[in-house]
């Protein structure tokens, strides 16, 4: 879908209020019988071992986005043959590269990326691996089986933890297969259904989701389902992470470096994990 | 200093290489004495406990600049009432906000931001109050002496430190005392003597040094003399922290997260310390 094609169908969607809209309400008044004030396990004494992993993509002007056009431009002012020292100006949307998406991305009044209180920053790694389905379907998402079938094997979610899909497509990320889109502009990349969300919202344990690809949202999602459902929540999501098969699927712990723009929707973010 | 003048002066220094230039030289080659290719203590498995604190002053367009002048430009591209999402374009100067300054920001070849090892990233952080001076003098420095007494009573610097000085200047950030700039555009703040990052670069277990004001050099310096020290050694300066008061003196670890921008300087960068 082109940049403008988005645009349209969320502002059509937003007007006419349908069905995805109401899905969105009624999962934010099922949230609100979740414990979203309590404060996460992270406010509490943490207890971190392992080694740090760099879960970042390097930005650079030529790294895929959503809407398929550019987005970080770099400028240098100041170079160190001639002026001593080096320095750039950076013109970025604030959702490129490895990234953060605060509540107010998909919001009228959600936190700010600087108003995420940093104890929400600060969270238990869960890791599903999709690898096997979404080699074998583009178009695969993490379902709420998926949740099941973790806890089956791991026990009950940490309190305050990030869920992170891990689907193996960070491989892509410097090949066409990263936007994977058709011949209709279409994309077809995993990512996370909204039932997997409304479920996670539901039982309260999880302050943000993370995801290997471009989107929260599965490549052909006509409606953001997905970000309406989860990020109104009060919520976060980590878009573009990177290397997450280099941790254990529990045990983990992630760090979330974004940017404290003041009234900023999210951010290019050094997201490190400790594992 | 008005940002011309900067220029002009850190040029002329260049290129007449007077003392302070020979003097980096000099540590440079003391420097290569120091085990830099060995691997810090963080690569090793962590163990880190507390609680999570952020030294990371909001960023928002009136944050003092070095310079003087506005480096913080955001731009609303999508709405939600208008659009069904929030959206901004940055355009920011690298060295602006809580943010890191990497090797290459004062060297030829240096390391980018992109390229600093994620060990070096996961820092026992090491609290050096010198706030006594600082009220009493603005220009004051933290000097071998205060390294010293560090040590005196705290034992060795951890391998793979970050030396972070205390001077309690963030709470100047919403004030002109922030830049405290004279009638002749001098600035005054505190900032690390030149001799106390030599002595960490020849004792070798430091990584990265904070500071929470402006600039690694103190506010009249006018030769940059501690980052020409510094940051070619291959070492990392973390500029403008907050909150540093709230951590101990010893135990707490540091998390930088400096966007990982290709060939990047620095950038705003979200600290986060465990303790
Ligand atoms: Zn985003
Ligand atoms: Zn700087």
């Amino acid at each position: 879908m082109c940049h403008h094609c988005v645009v349209e169908t969320v502002k059509e969607r937003m007007l006419s209020r349908r069905s995805f809209f109401r899905g969105a309400a009624a999962v934010a008044a099922a949230g609100a019988v979740a414990p979203l004030g309590a404060l996460p396990a992270a406010a509490q004494s943490l207890s971190i071992t392992g080694k740090p992993v760099d879960l970042t993509h390097e930005l650079h002007p030529d790294f895929p986005t959503f809407f398929g056009e550019q987005q970080f431009f770099p400028e240098q002012k100041f170079e160190f043959s001639k002026n001593g020292f080096n320095l750039f100006e950076i013109r970025v949307n604030e959702h490129t590269g490895t990234h953060l998406d605060a509540p107010l991305h998909f919001s009228a009044d959600g936190d700010s990326v600087a108003e995420i209180p940093v104890e929400k920053l600060v969270a238990p790694l869960v890791i599903i691996d999709i690898r096997e389905k979404a080699a074998a379907n583009a178009d695969a998402q993490l379902t709420p089986e998926d949740l099941k079938a973790w806890t089956d094997a791991n026990g009950p979610l940490p309190q305050g933890a990030c869920v992170a899909m891990l689907s193996g497509w960070d491989a892509f990320v410097d090949t066409p297969k990263f936007r994977n889109a058709d011949d209709k502009k279409a994309m077809h990349f995993p990512g996370f259904h909204v039932e997997a969300v409304q479920a996670l919202i539901e039982s309260g344990e999880a302050v943000g989701i993370a995801v290997d690809t471009l989107s929260l949202d599965f490549g052909p999602s006509p409606d953001f389902a997905t970000h309406y459902a989860w990020l109104p929540s009060g919520r976060w999501g980590l878009e573009g992470a990177s290397n997450l098969a280099a941790l254990p699927a529990k045990g983990a712990t992630l760090i979330v470096g974004a940017p404290k723009f003041r009234g900023g929707t999210g951010g290019p973010t050094r997201a490190i994990a400790i594992g």
